[in-house]
């Protein structure tokens, strides 16, 4: 592929681009996600679906556009998002003056916004089908798309719009939704390491990185090659204050009228972005198995026409045997092109493994298998024929395990224990793009505007597991009871 | 459930509501879609979307918004869908004189159309990614929501949003891409009448009822219950209308460059308003198998406490049972509602086989299992508790397909071959609220504009299937060669 990862944003902007996972779009900051970016999308939704409802919540779907007065309940809300909002003001075109435009006589009373989130009208209704405790916990999902007009977009990580699934919950009791937003926050934890391979710092933000209108936000925050901190998806304790704007209230065991306790969480097509930038390489895209819409390739190989044939036979029933043990594979049959480029196009768009077949190998009985997450001799083994299927299950099994075990090893690497305000100020300015610091902080916004002001840094997560015995903050050197992390983010 | 099928516009509501699929949204004609109907739809999307993927497609994202001017580029497309278009405006709100309100400053230069279909931003891109035939045929798929703001909206039928998929084909030849079509338009007739047990009349619409910008648009047309036709989705031959307007060229073998050949095609949300119609009955609704999101529900019997433990104990066991067999199974274990409530409240959902099990069941080691296709005692039979699944599994086999017979047998029953005008005017005045009339029509739009007027009566399809001699047009009595449905329709 064109650049490499020392250019780290032309270096994405190419993978995106090569690996054939999107494009921009001709509208402002919105994008075409193409059949290979959308493969991954599709099998992130799968797994992660199944989590959401094994979790008991239900799928259904709530309406795009969402009326302006519903917006402005919530005031906290509303003022987040207020600043990137695309408007429906019109229903109808008309040629006008030979110009085809919004048809004056056809202005909504109301303007309507396109959903940038769907809590304000998702609350509207559950303030009609919440009554009692029994109605409680009512626990929805949806995946949909939502738009928000970011001023500086890039793809995938922030576009005007995006897809992604958001969840949303009401309990009885504060108790119960504090532990479902945690639920939530864990069912993504793992999800990202088990599935995306993605090693994640799960903790909660500050309350200047908080979602608007919640009480407290949850991430599961990822570390990406660049050393560049990426939020991969969030998970908010509401608290009461949706319920408080839009006037939910059931009567309680105790037959008093009271307002549920709310949560919300969501993830976004931001996480192909955060595959793309935790694995990929010089050579271009790299998938986990678990989500690679192709996990492994078979490129035949051979020189003249009466050896093609027996290739590809012997080609073909190995695709069979891969399909058969329920292995996602392809048969690279084009002509025209070498082995050698179909060899680069697999590992520029990430395909974890691939089976090399030549009039050799036919001989022989063997093939080479690849692995793209290992270069070179170390990653190529060899199989019988007929074992190809039980051997590749094995090593996209360890491919997946070690994917993560590689970035884990990365994100370690470029993560500094940071004593001291100018060791801060050095690491954020040194090699590496700044890593997490791990640093003492008192919880002081002032602290935190103060680092963000001098290193661009913000903090982004108070890590859940704290055990540490208290300090002093590495700003303000007052005392300082948890320790956080701090990086440069996307 | 309340009303019946005698008032069919009250009862069709009833079902929505009661049975829980969806309900109104606050914003005009929009609906959401409540878990009992997206599980449905679900369902709908996962056997869909095999299909689609192994004619040959992939799946996609194109952007929501559209550049006003892509829609301006197709003279007929622009003429068919300017009346009914959201149109965003604005980027952003801001607090003016006390109220909240689209910010002058942030109107768009170009005004974005929310989309009512893709083709025009899709042909766009087409025309950026197709050079030469070697990228052809082009065969891509999206599942997402659409918007056309409808005056008269009625739940699922016609709503200012709905859900659907679209798909988009170029190809190198008219043959090529009329074949493309007429696959589609069979895909989505045996998708149809094996999955949703609707029956089919697949066929050709008149110049009248074809989708904007197309050549020739097909229909799969259904009957509802009340005699009226519902079309159930459209496969589009576009010709090169698009290509030409958005200037799609490619190099073909012959080394010149030429505009390829087009289709698209869709199925949506409607399909939940058509399954209701097609099968629902007094009681509420009936859900074809091969869609419902609880396939059996099981509903345990008792009166005494310690009779209770025992039921429970086997109706887990044949739960787990179901379930192991890949069964979408259901106990329902609610307490403080009796199971007479709980067998209506699973027939009005739909629910197509219910288990009954009662402690003298679990004494004799047989549970009864009630058809919801087949009203009364003969839907009723008995079933060792150790062979319930395997039974089950025989049941939702002959329920599925006598869900069609049924269907088919309705349709057939009213679907009338008329042979004079008269007789068309009486069959569109009669009770049975019209049903199909099977006519020789001769194809001139005059007399179709007449029967519209004098019955409200449209053409809904010219079957592919023409086995009759020429005879004379039931209108003109001019010289006539193919048949054609006439119904009122959704």
């Amino acid at each position: 592929m064109t650049g490499n990862k020392s250019n780290f944003p032309d270096w994405y902007q190419a993978v995106v681009r090569e690996a054939d996972m999107a494009e921009p779009s001709p509208v402002r900051g919105s994008m075409i996600i193409k059949p290979w970016g959308y493969g991954v999308w599709e099998q992130i939704q799968k797994d992660l679906d199944r989590r959401i409802k094994e979790t008991g919540h239900d799928n259904c779907y709530f309406p795009l556009f969402i009326p302006l007065s519903f917006i402005a309940k919530e005031a906290q809300h509303v003022e987040g998002f207020a600043k990137e909002m695309a408007v429906v003001t019109h229903h109808r075109l008309k040629m006008i003056d030979g110009k085809l435009q919004p048809d004056p006589e056809a202005r909504l009373e109301e303007p309507l916004i396109v959903r940038p989130t769907s809590e304000t009208i998702i609350n509207h209704m559950f303030a009609q089908w919440i009554r009692s405790h029994r109605d409680l916990p009512m626990m929805i999902n949806q995946w949909c798309n939502v738009v928000r007009w970011e001023m500086r977009t890039r793809i995938f990580l922030r576009t005007t719009e995006f897809l992604w699934q958001e969840g949303h919950t009401a309990h009885a009791t504060r108790a119960e939704a504090e532990a479902e937003t945690l639920t939530m926050l864990e069912v993504y934890r793992k999800f990202a390491e088990e599935i995306l391979a993605i090693p994640i710092v799960a903790g909660r933000k500050s309350a200047a990185e908080r979602f608007p209108g919640a009480e407290e936000t949850y991430t599961i925050e990822g570390l990406m090659g660049d050393g560049r901190a990426l939020q991969c998806g969030t998970s908010h304790f509401l608290g009461q204050n949706f319920a408080r704007a839009f006037e939910i209230r059931f009567l309680d065991e105790k037959n008093e009228m009271v307002h549920p306790w709310q949560t919300s969480w969501g993830v976004s097509t931001r996480l192909l972005g955060a595959i793309i930038m935790t694995h990929g390489d010089d050579q271009g895209l790299r998938l986990p198995p678990a989500v690679a819409s192709i996990q492994v390739v078979v490129v035949p190989i051979w020189r003249k026409a009466d050896e093609g044939e027996k290739v590809l036979v012997a080609a073909r029933s190995i695709l069979l045997a891969l399909e058969n043990a329920g292995i996602r594979a392809k048969l690279d049959e084009r002509e025209g092109v070498t082995p050698g480029f179909k060899f680069n196009d697999w590992e520029m768009r990430g395909v974890p493994l691939r089976v090399e077949i030549g009039p050799r190998d036919v001989a022989s009985g063997e093939v080479v298998l690849a692995r793209r997450d290992t270069p070179g001799p170390p990653g190529k083994s060899k199989s019988a024929m007929n074992e190809v299927a039980a051997h590749a299950a094995v090593l996209l099994g360890e491919i997946q395990k070690n994917m993560l075990v590689q970035a884990r090893a990365a994100m370690e690497a470029n993560t500094h224990l940071v004593t001291s305000y100018d060791q801060l100020r050095a690491q954020m300015e040194g090699e590496g793009g700044g890593g997490f610091a791990d640093i003492y902080w008192c919880g002081n916004p002032a602290c935190e505007t103060k680092i963000r002001e001098d290193t661009r840094a913000t903090c982004r997560a108070i890590p859940l597991n704290q055990s540490h015995p208290p300090d002093k903050c590495v700003v303000c050197r007052e005392a300082a009871t948890e320790r956080a992390l701090f990086a440069k983010a996307y």
